[in-house]
């Protein structure tokens, strides 16, 4: 009964991805969290999304052990742990392998800010953090997964409150927000700033990065203090 | 009840671009004008389109102020008027951020006139209005951007009439007609044609322009005195 | 009642284009003749599919003149009309401008033999005939595109018997068949092997055309005297 | 009766083709064998999905001779029986004409591992087998295929226990697993990573491959001894 809402929470949200797309089979995962216990709801590993229930969501705490729950939680459930324990503002996170954003992940690449759409969400490029180094991938892998993550907003100087999204080099996309339907959202939006920047340089290779008042007004408008977006 | 016309019309229309494919969440707008009462409704801000109806619809004047409706209307909302304003023959509008079109925007190009699709709908290639300047970002941005539409058709020498689509740079599409219906109509034609010029140049890209003899027969098929298409 | 069966034939092939995403609106028309009385009902020009009916088949003779019916026939009439004057094994025509084969059509070229997909289905590569000439164009312009393509397979030495689809430079591709609804499953194989075929050369601009050995194995597989495929 | 098990379990894997979009029309076929009888339940020939049920399902041996049924088999037949004689822990066997693998099948090159969905799935490229000489195309043409099959895993010294799938130059890729139900997964699994794949090198053209790390992580994670995915 404790854990009642992020289950549900957890549960809407995971229900979310394939409605969007974003998923093949049980390729992704989605966790919310309840900062005053100290734990989050996630995916049970491997289950297929028309299997799932509020029930099966796994609970688990902010050292990725298992706190309730009969199932294994997602094989990316430290890595969740981690990024919750650390950014204190998160309230959901989803990792998924969506196509285009994979792809860009693949290619080791930034997906640069060519347009409105982008700015309307990011004032950067979505960083693509590199591969980790071979000793943290043979030690404790989804743990050293988030610290890739954290690591790479440090040294790109980025504030995981303004961007809320990453590439992770070789790998797929993580998404966070301050809710788990938020970083559903935010997975979506991923997808189509990564698609529309595959086609914007094939069409044309010299395509510029979005000036700077064009990236500053977009933004602000949604979620500056004068913002005008939404109701 | 004055007001219920136009309303029924903008509701219409804009249900019709997810089911299109023209929009992700709520990144999208119609308008419907009524040129006699001087007014046009026009979706509200960031609602999904799942909780719309036609009494959500803001009424709003040529100046871009609210007349009638709760809910804040579009941020887009003051580029539509300017455009309802100074180009006479509209009746309705349509801004989406459709993948190709954007793509287009974004590389900063206008699309070239491949084939009778295109012709079919437009004897030019579709203008891309250049970025604007920083002062008019800085400035009353949307309003700005109603400008910088009508000036990039100045420029060119375009008359809105026959030409009813246009791809703001590093932004996205914006398009009109006799009617809202017809609007999102273009919005549709929009996106396909700039996918197929998009392979097109793929596959060739050399691809030639399509000859002016085939540009003329085609549109006038379709829009000329002597038109033989539909009934 | 003397027209029912091909107008009932004709109209359940056209309500395929739309299922198989061969149709944007009303870019796409099917006939279907019948031999014995020397007439074909097609699709009504621009009416929407959802709006058709048994009954609105348009009933034209070879010359292209309405026979029955009280809309007018799909623009492209005249070119369905030439096909079946000259071709006279011709059960169906489809006309449409689906994505990938239009793209071909807009680049010129012909489409490479790649595959089996292919074979399966043609000999050679699909051909894509040249854009008219200026005088064609002003004239008689549907009914010189008849010709256009049936001159396109006299010079390519092909037997329409044999190869049952064509593109039409700058425009779009036509498929035939013994009847309509195998007209209709060769534009949808056609838009298959058009996709395969960008995607292969994006791969591998090298990319070898299919060895004659394999040509000629899947063709008659499927068609030869020998065929062994289907029931 | 005696044949019910195999026949269900193919009708259910054959009827899940169409629903992931890996065939278009009857483009593809799925087998499932009885080790202990000695058959395979496979496809008929050209049928519809549609108008498929588990007793058409034909039963043949692993000569390719058709043990029960008043359909013919699949003309894929057997390639079938080849692998099912030679590679003894094979359960079911998937054959598509999905778009993206087959025009990596038709570019004839290996599909590179470039990030972690592949790896969660292979720890080596997908292999392409280069099109049959001509000898073997022009005798039995289907069981050289199987053997062309046999034979580039011999080369490469792959196991088919490990790496479930393969490219046949030219042609169009096949898939198998302990049932016909991880056959038809691994099918949808290899058209993902080979869209994922395309998109990669058209990002990146020099897009490097997974490291031997990662590739050893992740498949072991799934797949190894103290594999921790899944429940």
């Amino acid at each position: 009964m404790k854990y009642d809402h992020i289950q549900q929470e957890a549960y809407d949200a995971n229900m979310q991805l394939p409605k969007l797309g974003l998923v093949l089979f049980t390729f992704g995962n989605v966790s919310a969290v309840d900062r005053h216990l100290g734990v989050f709801a996630i995916k049970p590993s491997g289950v297929p999304y028309e299997d799932l229930s509020p029930g099966k969501m796994v609970i688990v705490d902010f050292e990725g052990r298992t706190v309730e729950g009969k199932l294994r939680p997602s094989s990316d459930t430290k890595t969740h742990a981690v990024l919750y324990k650390h950014w204190e503002n998160i309230g959901g996170i989803v990792h998924t392998h969506s196509t285009y954003a994979t792809a860009w992940a693949q290619s080791q690449r930034d997906i640069p800010i060519f347009g409105t759409t982008h700015a309307d969400h990011n004032t950067v490029d979505i960083p693509c953090a590199p591969p980790m180094s071979d000793e943290m991938i043979k030690g404790d892998y989804e743990y050293e997964t988030g610290f890739q993550i954290i690591n790479c907003f440090k040294e790109k100087k980025l504030d995981y409150k303004e961007t809320e999204m990453i590439l992770v080099g070789n790998h797929a996309p993580f998404t966070w927000g301050k809710s788990a339907a938020k970083a559903v959202y935010n997975s979506a939006v991923l997808e189509s700033i990564a698609q529309m920047a595959y086609l914007t340089e094939t069409i044309n290779r010299n395509a510029p990065r979005l000036k700077e008042a064009l990236i500053k007004k977009h933004f602000e408008r949604k979620h500056g203090p004068d913002s005008y977006y939404g109701q």
